[in-house]
């Protein structure tokens, strides 16, 4: 055991030596020993991402409250979001929503992973919404938190089509960005290890630099399944860097 | 507390009978409380994946050996990884391999995540392999495991270009996959939380059904943050079905 | 010149000869002496996806009349696309309308192609739709053609989200088809060498079989710029197939 | 026929006049009525990607010399691409290349198109190239033009992956260019309504800034079927802008 995390600890100090030799790219070095690239935020090139910003997951009237509700409390994400949002339309950054959203034929596919089930089960984020119909109902779980309403329709916060699994894979989060030139993301949202980390993954796969905003996302937490705390793990490794709301304003107050 | 385990369990109660209500799925339940929707193995329509099988992830002689060899060693991951391997072949199971490998080019990427820059620190799956030069030289880091290549090289299976980022984004994986008339993926490999929870998470956005092989992977284990722990929960909520190779054996031989 | 003629004829019978040696396909002679594939449809597997079926193409009402009614008018394309949604509802096959729409905020994009730039000059395709507001006008440009609602609106019918620049990649046609276990597409719909000839493109990327309908599509027509005779040309090299209606009509009485 | 050209006239002069009120994109008039949007040049954002640059397609050695030669020595097609290669180097532009190829089990794929039947029919794009195995035998179809390997092997140029149908969907190129901030793309190459074509569109989805160099490229000429023709119309529709070699290099020249 001993002998493991020797082992381990002089891995993450090769890590280190290593990203050091890496110098081009200027990583530092994390508290935790893993690199800590960051993103240096430029001007028209960094966008706010919030994902499923909806009553069904930040609300008690939310049919997925009773599994997000503990970790959405403690991180204070509804206002953390809300923090982002504001600072979004002060600073005039580029603000996009990436919802979650089913139509009715959606509920026709014919398969689906585990959560799938379980959110057509709950029926959440169900809407009769179609292209030629009326929109759905004000204050049902699918619409926006209410005081998130005045950042996203302000004429300028883009909101995406939905997404229909977790990723922005099927809608055109990443065309948004790029059509105004964004390369830098500012991420957070509901929740933390489905949606939010869906994101992010296929950010880094669109080559965009992404911070991910921890304590401005949430997620379900089951018996021996803590999604928040694995989210937590994949972000750190993954993302350029993890930040709270806090550190991340001021960072926006002192590059933006 | 006690409070919010009894929500906890009124919720993934209700999960369940969310799901019984959307029975065409025929979603069971696990022990967990969770929808367990599995996947049926159809002849021709079904293939087993394999993220990374390669020496700097699997073998001491690796440069990611301190921080993922536990979790291999306690998983069996080597020998299962080749039990899938092994009854592709016999089974005549569409085998994919999907490989992560960094041309000398590519490291002049201008931005990356915390864990690229740790791969790049310590030039792990680094190769000068280009479309005009010889292939890497065996038995280095990017190599494929030596006992693997039997099943990789019998004129057979397919080997997708390499990935960059974690994901099948950025390579042929699902082309190999389409072209050939398969919608069921048997997953595993290296690493569980990196590359092949983001195959499974591409997959799903690509409306595949996955079932992930949870004793034919691993991943890295660092100070605080669980790599396999974080997997374990994520594709639990977001695939079709998690299994052990034995379960998965047995289901093959079964049904294919 | 007649020696050109001469290489042509002994190249297009290389390219039959060549096929013919990759029998496992079983690809047919065109009588352009091109392989000509075809697709064998199976119930269950198979869709009809139609781009665009909207006002501002396909009525004298819309924007884009000038430009594409010559072309609508000469192939009968209105009454086609009709043909092929009124089959799909007797015969239980799964209709997908992929539209094309620009939402407000849409139009502050900061740059775009020539075509993007003259359709934001006509206001095509523009609505106020939000996700949380009520959907656009009846029987403005954007909205479906009016014969064609009863199709769309049966509840089977599934309408992809909008998507934004030519293609299904930046909507969820794609994996309206997969999560139905769609893997055999009868394409058509507007434009024919703009959005029916870029899903097309997606669609064999995604590794789908392709028959496209030659005269339930058709083109913008300008001088020197025939945008019908260029869709024409390339469908006929990319897709499995191209067919007229009538003869999509048979195929599907015979094998659905 | 003389009401058709006055509304023809009429509506390219409304495309125009729309533009014109499209103003922030500044988007000019071409000399055929239609926008005119352009492309211009910054250091660090702009990018030259060549897509197939191999003798099967550009020298009379390669399998399609037959159906594109006719192309390439009118267009001064080989001497073209490799203008562009030579100024990027002199002015440290990044040279990114998009090949096509097909590993052996490649010719496994059980379904394609009309042309993909055609390339192996005549075992275009063939090779035995593996990741574990030697590189394929210089100056065989596969292989790149010599004299462009001098500004390939350059140690600057990044060769994506290839890709195994037209577009850069199943490769990393949008990777490549991502992961050094390119955002705007001069795009050449064989063959114009295939693989450049397909390109150039999947680029437009994902938002870049496209200009296409008209003499650089060439295409497949078969009776009634003249794939260059198709490709300028669809190019000029689509891309920010189609150039010869002399207006992209005097470009370059004046904005890099």
């Amino acid at each position: 055991m001993k002998n493991l995390i020797i082992l381990i600890s002089s891995c993450t100090a090769l890590f280190f030596s290593g990203v050091a030799a890496h110098a081009a790219d200027g990583a530092k070095k994390g508290g935790d020993g893993l690199p800590d690239p960051g993103v240096v935020f430029v001007k028209g090139q960094t966008a706010i991402v919030i994902t499923d910003p909806q009553i069904d997951f930040l609300s008690p009237d939310g049919v997925a409250w009773a599994l997000v509700g503990k970790s959405v409390t403690k991180n204070g994400t509804v206002e953390n979001i809300e923090k982002l949002m504001k600072i979004a339309g002060e600073k005039d950054i580029l603000l996009v929503i990436s919802p979650h959203f089913y139509a009715p034929q959606d509920l026709t596919f014919k398969h689906g992973g585990a959560l799938e089930h379980a959110m057509h089960g709950i029926k959440m984020f169900e809407s009769d919404e179609r292209l030629d119909q009326a929109g759905f109902k004000p204050s049902t779980g699918p619409d926006f938190m209410p005081q998130y309403k005045k950042y996203i329709n302000n004429g300028k916060t883009a909101v995406a089509n939905p997404h229909k699994v977790y990723g922005p894979d099927t809608n055109d989060t990443v065309l948004q960005l790029r059509k105004r030139n964004v390369s830098k993301i500012i991420l957070a949202g509901m929740s933390a290890n489905l949606c939010t980390e869906s994101h992010l993954r296929e950010f880094m796969e669109q080559g965009f630099e992404v911070l991910v905003v921890k304590d401005a996302t949430a997620a379900a937490q089951l018996p021996g399944m803590d999604g928040y705390a694995a989210a937590m793990t994949n972000v750190r490794m993954i993302a350029n860097g993890v930040r709270t709301t806090e550190e991340v304003l001021v960072q926006i107050n002192k590059e933006l």
